[in-house]
């Protein structure tokens, strides 16, 4: 589970609304709420959508301890919405998008619907799982596009952000990092750890050869030196091909050297020409330091002889864009659609009960996405509208219904996709996704349509809202 | 503590090089590490150090479970290696300076003192509690310093970076942030919270007056209305005064408005005539949406009324520096000084044990920072180098010593203050601090000076190593 008693990672707001909706009658009035991010991070042309095991789970056990109540009472709340949250458990259904989807901006990823009152204690949790694992992913994903057929190995635990450490390391792996150096994350998720060595080793010895003999000898088959920590070039260099020469008359090969510093494209050129001339062209070069995939592309391109990266805190920091500016957003109430209208338009949000449309050419690539009412989903709309006033014809295209139900009354549907299944989907649907869209900088925008009738809806509720206020 | 099973928190090669250390029998060796950062936040002055409470409740139970163990040796641990783990306890001693402490780039903050391989296991976990804390303390203390006699609440857990909002909020109140609306840190660690309504709450009655009105009679002295779901000047505040009339009529007040979206000194100036005009002077205004030190600087030089800054996104997740480049260097081993080299300059570290001795003026105003070795804090040198080649002579300055024994042994010396002392540690410390450091942007360079001898076991020692790898 995400954390074992999460009823209140929440926020005041959540619960002294609940009070209100209990107070006013209408806490099980039937709602809906989507959850949506209005502007992708990094530059990105997609964002990878990731959390929703983490979530289900811990819908499942939601519960207020005693503990938890004595709390709430003791700031304010009420016997009355205390008792009621004492019997509270989640009956609410989700509709998702899978872990791992691509998916785009404005698009209602995953919906839920049940009582008013329980889709809002939910709100803060859903939206800091679903956040911050999807902007990880989707950091990852791009290290990995960098990075090609070279290994990736997240090194970011120490300069995460506290505990949020915990599912960076998660959401890299399914993003599409290979493994990780956090093995708490590692244990509790089950995702391939590695490492090599800190400076401290070699400063631990009365000289850089005698620590790296020290290292070989314990760990004969897995060794990598890290080379750097005097001078590169004149010492550790020198010194890995003295004791690569010595493991190999004991008959191991040495793995590999790690570079932490100075320029990696020429320091890692002089060590491959090195290595290369003293017959080690097996051993690979690890290179760390302030990583993240505009580096890599920048060393890629000069054919810096790199075979695995060490990214940390670029990755897990989320660095250019710390935090998705995902939203959770009441579409419908007492089976009614509503909406937000706000004074920033771009905060004016899709009324009703939606569904995503997946258009894919002959091919298998994806085209479009269009968003209809639910009850279109039997009858997809001809065309869909496009925000910049064009639209699409549906009928050539091949159509998928991304939202599917993952909960429902409360109760798991299927079993979910474990992690390694949700990576593979990652990489999977991306390569469905076009060149221009999966371009690091200055993708293209992804096409997304509305169904004639959702902005119908959106319209009149427009005019009604303001109609009603109007004439109070 | 940080985290109930703390153990696996870390890096795979700290296990790894632990185990190295036994098979080369050097666990044991006395060894010294020091905790500093390189580089100053958010173009900060300051930073502020945050976190040693939690690091030292978490050392002192930190213990290898029995799952730990099995975890270990399924990645590949040797018995002996886990065999000793299995019976380790931190034995170490922690000098560090105050929780709340303003510090500055390159000083030994924290040193720990101890066997090698125990300070190594430690590593990664006390770098990722002193680096995130201090990070939101420190943007904390900017936002407190923005916003002057105003009220600065948290509402940033829906976008923090996942389980990081929980020491997130915590840091941010020994910052100087008032109040966090995140009840799950609420109640672990004793913080103010508070909160007021969501767009949802308007949107689930048939219209805004309806919604405004339940609120008002389920928390009656508590209500602060959120005015922006539909039109904020139109329909908004216009239906909250009517609602703060019907509040007068029954004895209460109405204490606040939110806004959330447009152009907040724009709105928050009609909205504050408006009020007025109606004879609410004494309704609060208080504005979300975006807030950083920055923005706060901008509207109150438009004197923009807003009385209250709801601060999300851009606190928590340390929004313009991510993560802080505190790192944990060896400085001494088996009582001798050492270093660490490396190909980036900037990367050359401190050699020895070290303390820190802060000057100030005849007004208690500190003036620089000199680090000396421990052995000359008795006699302290009559100047200190600064890194311009320029030096600062001490003997007109008051000194303090800032590292104190923290732990000694495994076991902590004093209790720690409590987070509200801590807090106001931070402010009284800011204020000992001239102005010309806590400008927001563009700030002074605090001056930090060496001794001589310690600059000359630095160079010796450079020349030193640099000797032992070339006649290798």
């Amino acid at each position: 589970m995400y954390l074992d008693n999460p009823a209140l990672f929440t926020d005041y707001y959540e619960v002294s609304m609940v009070q209100g909706y209990i107070g006013s009658g209408i806490a099980d009035k039937t709602a809906t709420f989507d959850y949506f991010f209005r502007s992708l991070p990094f530059d990105s042309g997609y964002l990878i959508f990731a959390g929703l095991s983490d979530l289900i789970q811990t819908l499942e056990s939601f519960i207020f301890t005693k503990d938890d109540l004595q709390f709430l009472e003791s700031i304010g709340l009420s016997t009355t919405c205390t008792e009621w949250l004492k019997k509270f458990k989640f009956q609410g259904s989700v509709y998702s998008v899978q872990e791992g989807e691509p998916v785009f901006p404005g698009e209602p990823v995953l919906r839920v619907e049940g009582g008013l009152a329980e889709l809002q204690l939910i709100e803060t949790l859903l939206l800091n799982i679903l956040n911050f694992q999807s902007l990880i992913a989707t950091k990852a994903s791009r290290l990995r596009s960098a990075a090609g057929d070279k290994k990736v190995i997240d090194f970011g635990l120490r300069r995460a952000q506290g505990l949020g450490g915990i599912h960076a390391s998660k959401a890299a792996i399914l993003g599409g990092v290979d493994a990780t150096s956090n093995l708490y994350s590692a244990h509790r998720f089950g995702l391939a750890s590695g490492g090599t060595m800190a400076h401290s080793w070699v400063q631990s010895f009365t000289n850089e050869l005698t620590a790296f003999r020290s290292y070989a000898e314990i760990w004969p088959d897995d060794t990598v030196l890290l080379v750097d920590t005097y001078d590169t070039l004149e010492s550790g260099v020198p010194n890995a091909i003295t004791v690569a020469k010595e493991m190999r008359d004991r008959g191991h090969e040495l793995q590999g050297i790690r570079i932490d510093s100075g320029d990696l494209a020429w320091f890692s050129r002089q060590a491959r020409t090195m290595l290369d001339q003293a017959g080690f062209s097996g051993v690979k070069i690890a290179a760390s330091n302030q990583i993240d995939e505009d580096v890599i592309c920048a060393l890629n391109s000069q054919d810096a002889p790199i075979d695995l990266f060490g990214v940390g805190t670029r990755l897990v920091t989320a660095d250019g864009a710390p935090a998705l500016d995902g939203v959770y957003k009441l579409s419908s109430i007492g089976g009614e659609p509503t909406l937000k209208i706000s004074d920033s338009p771009e905060k004016c949000t899709l009324p009703g009960n939606k569904e995503i449309i997946r258009l894919s050419d002959e091919n298998g690539m994806f085209q479009a996405d269009g968003i209809i009412l639910t009850h279109e989903a039997n009858n997809i709309p001809e065309q869909f509208i496009l925000n910049d006033s064009g639209h699409i014809a549906s009928g050539r295209f091949h159509h998928e219904h991304l939202l599917n139900p993952v909960m429902i009354g409360g109760k798991v549907v299927d079993e979910l996709p474990n992690l390694h299944s949700s990576a593979s989907y990652v990489q999977d649907r991306l390569k469905k996704l076009p060149d221009e869209f999966r371009r690091l900088r200055e993708p293209d925008h992804y096409r997304l349509g509305y169904s004639e009738e959702l902005l119908d809806l959106q319209k009149n509720l427009i005019r009604e809202k303001k109609l009603r206020y109007e004439t109070e």
